[in-house]
């Protein structure tokens, strides 16, 4: 049996690396959807150890960590940053089959050039080998050996996006870095702070917020605004799509006609339930490794959302993203009802926890089932972490070896010429037409 | 890599080429459910050309086309034929994977000796073969060819099934074709029209409808005409399972009274969230493709349901649908609750989003994991399409081939001929002594 | 193709049939949940024939007998054994791909060195095969041939435990036998003859039950004789969660602070749906097959409960178990939420319907993707029949299988002595150590 991760992984047959290795690896990357911190790019960050790269900030890691036993010192708390690395080691064999695991090994062959097994017996190992390569691998040096050519941080209306200022005037650095408009807390008024947050973005738009109507002009004129700076798609956190005649509702149609008018993406990300664990979420706030897929209230709420926009005529391009597994066929089927002329309903890709082969497989035969595979967008790292532009490789292998597989039990074509332009869009041309970049 | 649909496609191994070749090829086609119209058969229908057969009334097709950027004059809309037959033809390269490709290119071949791919540069030469032979191609040479035995139509209450009697008048046609008694707009009092509706029931019946009991007597008498016709089923779409104590719910339940004096199946299918695009809806009518996955409502109001009619003994043999394919184990589960004595509860095939590779084996899974996979009545095309009858090929190789896998991995005995009866019976014996046709 | 259930089955390559026959098969059998009667096991049971042993109290089987058209007289009536048996035979051959067929015929292979295929045909040679090794296989015996060294029976908070008492006094008895604290009847108010069972609770505690403190009282009381007599888990059985603010989730809450206290692992069973044929399960009671997946109310109940447990410092180990296999994703996630140091959440064993090789398959896949599986506790029979545990070789082989297949595919490293620690670890020692037997 080959080793771990070699070469031809997740490629089962001759057709399946052929698409890969001549076609899908030889793309360019397009992250359109990421949490990357701009002012880390514009700074060109460098990593102190292979712990604050690889575990700060990253909950998916911390969480398994914790299943492991870690005591939170070691996760997020104050234990020595090598302390913390081998507590992520010792948690990995029993990882096995998990997609960090796979991602994990992934980074450290292609960003570090070692191939050890991440365990106990190994942490010292790793540690120093990939800490001797880190000074020259800064942020600008990922995203360039890493072949990307653009860049989508997620940013709140009110930003002044002086980083993605800083790094457009700077003509050294040649990957496109844009923001998208990511208004959730404009739509949140239970949230503490909203009156604070609400004065800021006023400030930002240059309009006094006292209502429905002076809110929708100053998400309007900082939509512009972003617009200007290169954004090019909106992205809405919702627990499920809101209530027809709900505040929040009525917010979003207002958006979608804004978004339709710009001829922006609106992407839709519902079904996570945030902060379940109340103690922890309480301690480290959002983002920390509490949140669980949550009820996403079914498909009747996105067809009627879908439906109102629709027959307002402010149905913009949109990617809906439902972080429920069971949720995949009815998105599938209510956005092809809402595609006329080609209007950009977007399955988006297999999100969060949905992110493994498993997912993707299953995102991948429900778009190949139910509407055209060969439209789709393909992949985006949604990391706030630099070395996830591995995830790419990880999909257009699993997309590759899907393909490889449906022609060899004659459910498409084994056309190579027609499945590698079914490829080279999936990985690539497709999200950068959709999105206009 | 052996070309697309070639003479073993989807079945991996010897005894999977042996028991579809072998057994499943050799059996008759029962096409127990559709939507074919009678009068085409009574009438002989001649084609003009391959729009006219492929395009006119496929909705799934329509989907795929209008995902692909075409607009609605070429999807629905008065462009010429052809030039709806290429911007079907430029579709089909970006649907690999979809059964809708699959479909297309077998009934090419099946039906036109065709074999090339079906894309833009393909286009006229496919026309130009195809229309060749439309002339000799009609609905009932179809019907002869595929070797159809019995034709299942989906017929209102209020019909005259006056086709049905020519067609049986007609000697020289052997396909027996028989009515499905589908009383849904009888128990759809909230849709435009009911009244008049019940006028035309009532007089098909010679009953005046002035409530619920005319209307029972009504459709009772109506039921009775269509079981000497030839009926042995009647078929219901349901958003959901009504409420107990509703109107519908309590007409359900006098039905299930009759159908089981009649011996007849009940047909329920349920899922479907209808013209959910509603301007779209508004403009092109029912079933033009703006139907989606809808709120099944789980399996409690399922189980219920069954519950309602045995308690009073009224509960007939029944045939459930969902569209929801979450449902398939709960629906599973829940008739073999009401099986007492061989009661006919039989998890209907693979329904339309449900009807590809992926659906029919997670259907066919479902069947053995939790019931007898050798009681199931196979397959039924569901279409409006004389051309669909290659979805009973598509279905027995797929079954064939999971047999096959099975019996390779050691979870089925690798048992020739008992594997062969129950492909036998799967794909044509159970489906006839179910109906009792 | 090989025989059914040969050497190798469920094992496609050299990796698989190494963990299996080198690792797994070498393992013994903890079976930490299953519905035997102690009484059974003190009294050392013998069975007069196969039908006793098979058929009584199986309703897995029952159910494919009813589905095939069995009289219920052949199934729970009072024909003779012989006739029942034969029934059931001739069930067998439609049932292909069904969980009975293949531990029916393991069974069969294991105990009773036949390996016909159960059918009309061969019943009469199978029955008098087994018959005549019924003698020497009493309970006793086939516990040891299996290699159990551990059973947790499941038991009433009333019940004297005065069997697993006899047991433990038994020297001659190797396997641990230890009860689990069930205490359904007490959390179900509106079940028939509640006000008698808290009578007889009350007694078997020494406290008289008049109110909620009461009950607390006695049920901790009985707790604590439970752990004495080796108990280290609770069982609920629940419709769904119930409502935060319940009755019933206050005696919980109450619970889950004791079991804390105690060490214990709670299992939470819910998702199923029982007796909703009202008319048969009137006639033959609980646990006859009218049972079926439920409406489980989805994540957020499961992590609402768990977080007030959490927040008062009274969330013990937990293990989860739904009926709905759509929950599965759900429950990963929502439990990585709460196990901060290694609390222990776990979700527990693909249970009753789902408990089928694909079922199976899809619960290790989903607890390598969002969980560690190094860390799942394996297998449980959940069996009222001494025969089942080959249930345990059953899923030690489709884990063995898993691995070998991930490992192929690149999705694991073929590391052997790696994959050997994670199966020793899943078959046996993680069971052991979490319960803390």
């Amino acid at each position: 049996m080959k080793p771990y991760l070699h070469e031809d992984f997740f490629l089962p047959n001759e057709l399946a690396r052929t698409l890969y290795h001549g076609v899908a690896a030889r793309m360019p990357i397009a992250d359109v959807h990421c949490h990357i911190d701009p002012a880390e790019i514009a700074g060109d960050r460098r990593f102190d150890n292979l712990a604050q790269l690889w575990l700060g900030g990253d909950h998916y890691k911390w969480r398994l960590m914790r299943a492991n036993g870690a005591p939170e010192e070691l996760v997020t708390g104050g234990a020595p940053d090598y302390e913390k690395f081998a507590a992520f080691a010792e948690t990995m064999p029993r990882a096995a089959g998990n997609p960090v695991h796979q991602w994990a090994h992934l980074e450290l062959r292609r960003y570090f050039d070692c191939e050890l097994a991440i365990n106990a017996q190994n942490a010292r190992a790793i540690w120093d080998t990939a800490n001797e390569r880190l000074p020259s691998l800064t942020a600008r040096e990922i995203i360039r050996r890493s072949g990307v050519t653009l860049i989508a941080t997620t940013d709140d209306p009110a930003d002044s996006l002086e980083h993605h200022a800083a790094i457009r005037a700077d003509a050294s650095f040649e990957t496109k870095v844009v923001p998208t408009f990511r208004p959730d807390l404009a739509l949140s008024p239970e949230q503490a702070g909203h009156a604070g947050y609400l004065e800021r973005l006023g400030r930002a738009a240059g309009i006094e917020i006292t209502g429905f109507d002076t809110l929708c002009a100053a998400l309007e004129m900082r939509a512009e605004f972003f617009h200007r700076m290169g954004c090019r798609a909106s992205d809405h956190g919702l627990a499920a799509i809101p209530a027809e005649g709900s505040d929040r509702m009525a917010l979003l149609l207002f958006l979608g006609g804004v978004y339709k008018r710009l001829g922006w993406v609106m992407q839709l990300h519902y079904g996570a339930a945030r902060g379940v664990n109340t103690r922890m979420d309480g301690v480290l706030g959002p983002n920390t490794g509490y949140d669980c897929i949550g009820p996403a209230g079914g498909g009747a709420g996105l067809a009627r959302f879908l439906d109102l926009l629709a027959s307002r005529d402010s149905l913009p391009k949109t990617a809906v993203f439902s972080l429920d597994p069971n949720d995949g066929a009815m998105i599938d089927t209510v956005l092809a009802c809402f595609q006329d002329g080609g209007a950009g309903m977007m399955h988006g890709p297999a999100w969060w926890f949905n992110d493994c082969k498993a997912g993707i497989e299953r995102h991948l035969t429900g778009l190949a089932n139910h509407s055209l595979l060969g439209s789709f967008i393909g992949m985006l790292t949604d990391s706030r972490s630099f070395l996830s532009y591995t995830r790419h490789e990880y999909f257009r292998r699993i997309l590759c070896g899907l393909l490889g597989r449906w022609a060899e039990e004659g459910a498409v074509p084994p056309d190579e010429a027609a499945l590698g332009r079914l490829v080279e869009d999936i990985s690539y041309n497709n999200a950068m037409r959709y999105f206009g970049f």
